[in-house]
């Protein structure tokens, strides 16, 4: 099987021909920005890691595995309009570097690419391929919604957070292994399972980041520690907290998550010294090893040799361990 | 074959089961809105008709239809938002009645939902419908691109006019009727044939939209007269004026259509004026004409009875001279 990196060196070097020869200029210019100020390319190297798991052959599924890259940053273009974000990547967003009309035509551009991308794999996997792409955008788009729903709603369980995260998140890891696999020639049962294990990795990987805002190293990070917190996001770690906390914590807590201005330094603050006082991140942290341990069961089910599984479950476990 | 109010109802009557049961309805509730309040369901009437003329089945076809008609409106809510439009048909748009962020959410859903449409369609059509859908897709954002490139420039020839109303309106007038081609088993030229007369009729039919703006009946039409000379929009009726004028009336023109804010009424009635003393509107109609012709001569080359086309060239004729 091929490891990260090498799927990594795939994407990155099919990505600068993605966009050439089209015009207008204007409306391609933040496409290849916002694809060339790096990100991981985790999920398109997903895709051929899934691949490869079934097939000695990858080269097919590049063009998918590129369709879910362009999806996936289409996703944080507009979600960074909706958000009124400044930096991505530590770079300015596409609507602070030309405007909003311009960040929301490429972002539109950008999503019918990535149908572009998903037309050229194999026609015997087509349809399949198509139904399972499609599928997916929509629920990251409701995952959106619910997100935004719920910033200005109080009354938010686990559970619908975790249904959110599931949409936004893991759906798309999710996805992405399944369209490999599907491109591998993999057997319904192990697609089945290769969706499984995105799906809880992709939990997983997002509960990890809920933790990092609030207790990541900020030179490691690379964002602002604190910032859900800042911004009222109801995150894991915020309704975990209110669940366990006593009466009067939990009357500080919701008075925290609704204040708007004043000090933001101190709210972090406070919110973390609550946090710790109810052993918040370790509870998190076990919440999200038992998505992690869920995930690598449906890997260990995968009818192919376990020894070919190595770089999937070297990249679970660093999404999982991960710094940034 | 069908005609056009037959194929209206067909579209009309699946409309609404498009998004039931599906969730958050903040998400689905403004795509439910714009697909309801109206709409003449061109474009996927073109679908069902060019079906028609080539099978006696159009069942098959219904699904692209609609997803013709899911894209197009999905253009629409979006550049309401970029051009800061208060009303669609008469109704305020969905930034207005909702915010711009459910506003882009939703046109983001809608995309989607479009190609989830196409992915119904008959296995043995889908690879070409699907290329054919996403080209023209591109097509359109590029066509808005340039739309908006065009607001801050003052050296746009009439050609990049035609250009770009080609890619912004009538290729997927277009793709509408060689969709429905394809999917009637017409062969590649007369597939071929039906995209030509609808890029003509397309054109043709932007054309007759710039001439209604400058002297449609207001009652009829529902829009405000002048709306393209107030918003300073380089239409054909603008571009021809420029061309046709002496230097001293070029001159006032370039000046009107560069000035913002004072007297809007005075300023839509100066450039009238300027139209009227160069027969503007006959040029445009003369022009738009020559479109049409060129449109109904391609439908004429199609390998099909000539009493069976009866339908389509009454539909031609209507875009033509409607005055709203």
């Amino acid at each position: 099987m091929i490891n990260f990196e090498k799927a990594q060196k795939i994407v990155n070097s099919e990505i600068p021909a993605l966009t050439l020869k089209r015009e207008p200029t204007e409306l391609y210019d933040p496409v290849k920005y916002i694809l060339s100020i790096g990100g991981k390319r985790i999920r398109p190297a997903m895709v051929l890691m899934a691949c490869s798991l079934f097939s000695n052959q990858v080269s097919h599924a590049v063009r998918c595995a590129l369709a879910v890259e362009v999806f996936h940053n289409f996703t944080l273009l507009h979600d960074d309009i909706m958000d009124n974000s400044e930096l991505r990547r530590n770079k300015p967003t596409v609507h602070e570097k030309w405007n909003r009309n311009v960040a929301i035509l490429s972002g539109d551009v950008m999503s019918i690419l990535s149908y572009s991308l998903i037309g050229e794999c194999p026609r015997e996997y087509l349809a399949k391929v198509l139904e399972l792409f499609t599928d997916t955008a929509l629920k990251v788009c409701e995952g959106q919604q619910f997100d935004m729903n719920f910033e200005t709603s109080n009354n938010i369980s686990i559970g619908d957070y975790l249904k959110m995260i599931t949409l936004k998140t893991a759906v798309l890891m999710a996805a992405s292994l399944k369209l490999g696999a599907i491109l591998g020639g993999a057997r319904p049962a192990d697609s089945y399972l290769m969706y499984e294990f995105g799906k809880n990795i992709g939990i997983a990987f997002q509960l990890r980041d809920d933790i990092l805002d609030a207790y990541g190293d900020t030179r490691k990070f690379g964002k602002k520690i604190g910032a859900d917190i800042a911004a009222n996001k109801k995150t894991y770690l915020i309704l975990k907290a209110i669940e366990t906390a006593d009466e009067k914590s939990r009357k500080k807590l919701n008075t925290l998550i609704s204040s708007k201005g004043g000090d933001i330094e101190g709210k972090i603050a406070e919110v973390i010294r609550i946090f710790d006082r109810l052993g918040i991140k370790e509870k998190a942290e076990a919440k999200s090893w038992e998505f992690y341990n869920a995930g690598i069961h449906a890997l260990d089910q995968v009818s192919v040799n376990d020894s070919e599984k190595g770089a999937l479950r070297e990249l679970a476990r660093q999404l999982l361990e991960r710094e940034r």
